[in-house]
């Protein structure tokens, strides 16, 4: 619940723009576990670092482990990791308006005017602590030969300049072993979908053939073994009845444009009057590249967990 | 986690189509609240119901509430539900092969040869008790002047007879209040994809324009609000940053076609000895329209648990 | 929380007094245990059965095991029981009256007066459920040779006819494997203490030394190791830092006084008005005898709960 | 579960003894708290300040806070805290050998001999976290008019010089309202009962009468009503049925004795050698009178989480 993500493998995590730092506790990782550190920066680099659709916005993301770890390696305990805003800018910005299709009405509405200092928890910012976790549950999956990639199946076209795009990623979660996840309400499925909706800007997850399975027959989408138990297709994204079972898992994600966009708008304030509001060029066109290494870590997370509660992994 | 869903606002079920009865206890219903069994019943039959493409079995649905209401409204202690399995047939069916595209063979991964008998818990016979869960919850909302309502959007052509359908539903909650649902990982958003998944057959989820928003730029996309804090559109679907805004709660889900078709398919039994397996005709040709109620009542559920947790309801 | 107890092994409980009957769902029950229905017979018995500490009135507990069994083995599905209420009495006894040290002064401020019906939630009748489910761990235990057993220890002298005492029951678990438990929040002791504290009339839980550890020194109090890593001493009562260490785990659960003493008490009714209450014979003196299987049931859960989160027991 | 504390106020925290630092993080803390950092810096000094019974070692416990907090208020957002370790030592001591009555072997049967490391998990200065978010506990509760104070009752005589003692303590909670606290399973006596004993060297929980109770009859102990609903005694200590009735809840901690006495005691290291181990002065003689803020913290977070629960502070 809240801000914690997991139930035997959890990330708790906090920070806000406008502080010093952002950072988290994993708890439940089992010991023994190799922290490879150069890897971690490697993901969070992927996360960070520009390209055609992404701002120059330096972030240097130099993750310190404080805790949970001994001679490069997990000892049971709760990990704790601290990541420095270098960029941090103490003055709250923009907080006097509601950006369109932002946090802002929703934060008024839920904690009153006196928290509209709370915008800060609500930023892309936020997403560098899943990556931290995400990277060290691959580590877990790396022991077992799992391996999560994924890529950007496509971005919308830009009509004029200043504007932002939506777009879709495919994740890929392979060789988890069959019997994962709980029947119905914790299914594999399920705590994926919830896990891809959690992050900003997402409005849709499918697996598997996903809403293509709405157009076709069961002639057509059923996956049938082989005598030897494999599968000749892999319509159902190598989930069914919410547990896994040994195909690859397949699924989508569906984020909207980023909201700022580099030309004015009209909104309001927290007044109601009108106002025009421009979006600073800080900002992405679109959540892709960036987002790949947060979702690839969110379906880490997950499935370390189904894995720890299926007692696939010893502590 | 496993067989109960939510978190204030719970159910816990259970049964098999093998045994004489289902059920479920609903824990955390607020006190006071008018248990309209008129009501439920025709939930119930909502579900049960022929159609055009709906088995003609009859599943009479008759709900017994053994505890938790009193004098016609519930008490706040756990409200309880029995219904009989009319139609039960205490000898396991097909249980020696593995049905393409169904639980067969992940509960045999996940459990064993020596519980293969689960199977019986693995049929859309369980949603039945979603549906009285849900209703009670519609009974939570009616009081705050919040519906839920649902649409079949699509059905896939049958191409040949026997053949089944994907469909995809679309479902709305309207006077759902401001600031509801946590940040993140508890979003509303978050939790009805887990809730729309958790449904046997769903393969997809998206919110307002969800996969379609994929495609959109933000100057199209971004929903900006009036003087009066009215919005000029609802491309979010309602929830922003994982907290509802106000407006009306929109999302689709997309459905695989039911796996049992009527003509032969090639699959294998557990020892893997190829076998041609007809389904009978006692089941339906899509999901449509039995699931509505059933993609209701998960809605139902979620949004009074986020009332709850948001103190919006007093017990 | 609320209604449920225990983690990965589960009770959801449901029933009062005025209704038909009372039962629960045990859910995360591994599949393969088999379900010894004389034996959890006989730990029903333990609990209804009269002695001179407790009333006549016969209830007679016939379980009816409804889903989760198939062929007298637990399938991993969910398992629902009942219990018929045979003694029921649909007429609310005592009801405008706040009985003393009784829930019902509780229950008006929770609650409200509407509410005051949730009395019949609020008996020993709920303990039942408790026995039920124990005996379906103490099954589960029994598998790694894992045993249950308790004693009174201590009971009031009776000072005249009518009135009721407080006891001090003893539990012992017997080879449990070391290394169960969490560390802190989550410890084995923590989790006892909560179950022993949810029994109706607990007012005290120690364990191993408890109170008499607080007059110690540390020189008579410490549990050495012998060379073969076995403790010259259990003043610890098998449990060190939360985590089991594998000798047995004795604890010590106080008890008051039944509430309803069989002569004139003075007290309330809602308006406020003085009323004398006198209880009337139907029941017990002390909740020993009666008690003990609900201590061990509750003690079982929590034992295999641990074994369970602990990777022990494999689903 | 696992490291975090409470439901919907909720401690997760970190830390060893020989890491740079331990903190924590704590959620679900309402918006609008003022955040008093020299009440929580009196708390602190509370725990590590010396006395006759407590060690001369000096910790300097400066708190920091790096989230969740603006313009001294609580926003809303999880709060994160920093203490650093100045007096860390990285070298780990002891490590080879079994200290009697320690953490040592439990750990090693859970975690493996790879993890001894962990130790340093293991010690009192985890409490300083608990000592920090109890104090914003009682921030929250401050509010409400609702405090919390402890003392000591009684300590053991030491027989012999660098000997240590058990020793017991007394927490009152005063002003909570009548009608917190779920039924049964979450009873506030069942927590507060978890939250003591989930404290190093707590080896007992008592409520009200407590052990004594069990000595009692009920014509003695019973709690009757006056005509303004008052109570003409408290025996109960405060919660009837797991619900709070108005009246102060007064409960009672046993701690045992120490386990690091200043004198040889025979142990055995990791591969069962015997050796002679004598620990250093560094140590408390008594956990009290530093053990009295950690009581009231996890009593605070006790009284603020079942309060969010009843809906009695909004966020």
């Amino acid at each position: 619940m809240m801000n914690s993500f997991g139930t035997l493998f959890r990330l708790t995590d906090f920070g806000e723009t406008h502080g010093n730092c952002v950072g988290g506790i994993i708890d439940g990782c089992p010991a023994g576990i190799g922290i490879d550190e150069a890897f971690i920066k490697k993901e969070l680099q992927r996360r960070s670092s520009g390209s055609s659709l992404s701002t120059q916005r330096k972030e240097k993301d130099d993750v310190r482990f404080v805790s949970g770890i001994y001679d490069g390696k997990s000892t049971g305990a709760p990990i704790a990791f601290l990541i420095d805003n270098t960029d941090a800018d103490p003055n709250l910005s923009s907080n006097y308006l509601l950006k369109p299709s932002h946090a802002s009405y929703v934060l008024k509405e839920k904690y009153g005017h006196t928290c509209n200092e709370q915008g800060g928890r609500f930023t892309a910012r936020q997403t560098v602590c899943r990556v931290v976790a995400g990277a060290v549950a691959k580590l877990v999956l790396r022991q077992r030969n799992i391996t999560i990639d994924s890529e950007t199946l496509s971005v919308a076209s830009i009509k004029k300049e200043g504007d932002t795009a939506g777009a879709v990623v495919q994740c890929r979660i392979a060789n988890m072993p069959a019997g994962c996840g709980e029947p119905y309400y914790d299914g594999l499925d399920a705590r994926l979908a919830a896990a891809m909706l959690s992050i900003p800007a997402c409005k849709g997850f499918e697996i598997g053939e996903g809403f293509a399975a709405a157009k076709m027959c069961g002639s057509q989408y059923n996956d049938c073994q082989n005598p030897d138990f494999s599968f000749k297709s892999n319509h159902d994204g190598g989930v069914q009845s919410g547990i896994s079972n040994g195909q690859p898992i397949i699924f989508r994600v569906a984020f909207k444009p980023i909201p700022t966009v580099r030309f004015p708008q009209q909104t309001i304030d927290y007044e109601g009057n009108v106002i025009t509001y421009t979006g600073n060029n800080r900002n992405d066109i679109a959540v892709v590249p960036r987002v790949l290494p947060v979702v690839e870590a969110m379906a880490a997370m997950v499935a370390v967990d189904a894995l720890l509660i299926a007692g696939g992994i010893k502590c």
